[in-house]
């Protein structure tokens, strides 16, 4: 191997976000390589979840929606994120699903370019997205062509009859990392408008969603943001476009006087017109604390930890590729690199199981894709040497044969 | 008074449903007349939550889907949910919120009567019932009638122009409940549909969805179902529905094989069909485990005691009427009363400010209902004489008048 023990060792000790580590809570033993699908516990959530239950709930019941702030919690976990990701307090709210977000901007958005009938999006963006696009398109009589194309036909794809061009900025499989400020400009050259998923970027690393002229954006609340599982996920809208961005998921939470109880809607002037429903406040509190993690964090510190891990990660991998067939689907190129690494191999479901028994966790995505997050906060650069020697363990022995190994189980 | 203490003490005595007040953590002192806005704590939720913050997020992470079962959680509380509503277990999913439950249940309900153009609803429904209903008209380039009418003019409003009846079955200010069975009827005989709202009425008594013939429904899981702040909401779509339930909020969770991650939404089969995406863990566990309470109650004793509950209620509260002004909002009828007990004063706000102050918890909707709520399974008859006392004494040593209670703050 190129790089020795030592010298990675001498890495992690000069590691400035070294000390980070100590945030979570990290099973004895594991090496986490997914939280890109699910975040670890950060060490302050369960005191805040005990007190939520206890104290909040238990005790103070109803009376809590005031004495412990449950009604700001969406604005005050948007704010937390808004600086994560290049954007205003006011301009991020937390609130429902990704899916549920995607919604509600993609209708949002359409709104704003009527006359326009076509949707851009990646054939391979996260099916969610691609779903939620085509329940949109059947609400409306089906009268917008959804244009989805591979990656090297983007660009070309965007032209004046455009409404909105939609993608995730990092592919959930290959980790592509899209160039958001140009493809931002060419949507907007033709007079569109972008809705930028962010649910492998917030988090991850610094997002400029102000500074490249971003219109809409959602994101995930329980992957590079620790969140928890299935933990609220976010919306963003420009400042310039939330006085028109109509809210069709007109929920009392997104009045402009939810307990004036009175009949007709009228949207909140703010971020809070994104909202619909009562929030999860257990969802919320555990954001709210996992975010905490991030407080003094330089995001470029981060980035450039998370692009020194993948690229020793990378290059680790290289006699695994020559010798056993993995086939790297990840953009060498820094600025194309999300923070995840991707591998295919036609073996790839029972190698990922035998990898995880040894004690590494990835994860699989069809049809054969090995997939493995890198989140700057927990790892240690020893862990990506370490990963890769066990599986190279894997293949030498051929423990992905064993039987078990073969059986498919649905995994996230 | 005409019951005395004894008498009362005599009721909790032989209270069938009286040592399931051990299952929840009551606050000592308190007497808690609002569960219908915020059940109280079960006291087998926070173990259950303990365990899947430590154990499951914790140590197992991204694995617990499968092992832990994470997955099939919204089936899982939805199928608890169902005995109690009179549904089948395979008719009920628990979801996002109540109000985005409206909006997916309403879409599906106007597609299946294509050609109608009128939605009805209660000018006193829950605004976000209507709120949702706005949206989707605005959707769908405002071509419904929404024609929201006042309980007296309900059954004269239904004719075969309407394709949607939707209303909540219990009204969240008055307690008034609807005749289900009746209004459900009148709805099919002219062609159109039913949506019905449970948010006051499951886990309050007993809900007969499929034998009254109901075509929709949702609830709230955080009232009578003590899940917990803005825990999940649940869905109802009867069985002859779901294959043409066209699932407008069309997510990943909802696809035939999510983990297939395919670009074309097929939605499946079955209920899971009306859910979007990835669910709150932690709100679904602690409903899960909320549910439990509900494991042998017979729902005829639950309701026998939520009527003797009210009525001892209102009976007691005679006396304060003719005194001091309050008007009783609620029915005396039993089959027309939810489980909860309103009445309007002009100095509602401050009264129950200084009510709470006092230490019983009910609470203010606007412009001037003091809302109080039963719930059968934690309160007992001597905790309903004892809140009319403390009231007695507000109004007698005019408390109200105190400063500091005509503040208002937002009240949930």
């Amino acid at each position: 191997m190129s790089q020795s023990q030592a010298e990675v060792e001498l890495l992690d000790r000069n590691d400035p976000l070294g000390p980070k580590r100590e945030a979570f809570r990290i099973p004895e033993g594991l090496i986490y390589l997914d939280g890109n699908s699910l975040g670890v516990l950060p060490r302050a959530v369960p005191a805040r979840l005990e007190r939520v239950i206890q104290q909040e709930w238990g005790t103070d019941l109803i009376r809590s929606w005031n004495l412990h702030g449950w009604m700001e919690l969406p604005l005050k976990v948007g704010a937390k994120i808004a600086r994560l990701i290049g954007a205003q307090p006011d301009e991020v709210v937390a609130a429902d699903s990704t899916s549920i977000n995607v919604f509600k901007t993609l209708l949002a958005a359409l709104r704003l370019r009527p006359e326009r009938r076509v949707i851009v999006s990646d054939i391979d963006n996260f099916p969610t997205d691609l779903y939620i696009a085509q329940g949109v398109n059947a609400l409306l009589n089906g009268k917008y062509e959804l244009r989805w194309v591979h990656k090297e036909g983007l660009e070309a794809a965007i032209d004046d009859s455009v409404a909105v061009v939609m993608l995730t900025e990092v592919d959930y499989r290959s980790g592509y990392r899209y160039d958001m400020r140009r493809i931002t400009e060419l949507t907007h050259q033709h007079g569109a408008l972008s809705l930028w998923d962010l649910a492998h970027s917030a988090g991850a690393f610094p997002v400029d969603l102000n500074d490249c002229g971003v219109d809409f954006a959602v994101g995930c609340g329980y992957k590079y943001l620790n969140g928890g599982p299935g933990a609220p996920a976010f919306v963003f809208v420009a400042r310039r476009h939330q006085a028109a961005a109509f809210p069709f998921l007109s929920g009392w939470m997104g009045h402009q006087a939810p307990f004036a109880f009175l009949p007709e809607y009228v949207a909140a002037e703010d971020i809070r017109r994104l909202t619909v429903g009562t929030p999860s406040v257990l969802g919320m509190s555990a954001l709210d604390t996992a975010l905490e993690v991030f407080d003094q964090v330089d995001m470029a510190v981060l980035r450039e930890k998370s692009l020194r891990l993948t690229d020793l990660f990378i290059e680790q991998m290289e006699p695994l590729c020559s010798a056993y067939g993995f086939q790297l689907m990840t953009p060498r190129a820094h600025e194309r690199r999300g923070s995840q690494v991707a591998y295919a191999h036609p073996e790839g479901y029972a190698i990922m199981q035998a990898l995880i028994a040894s004690g590494v966790i990835g994860d699989f995505r069809a049809p054969n894709i090995l997939r493995f997050g890198f989140t700057p906060l927990y790892l240690r650069y020893a862990e990506v040497l370490e990963a890769v020697r066990r599986l190279e363990d894997v293949m030498r022995n051929q423990k992905w044969q064993e039987p078990r190994f073969q059986v498919r189980e649905k995994v996230t």
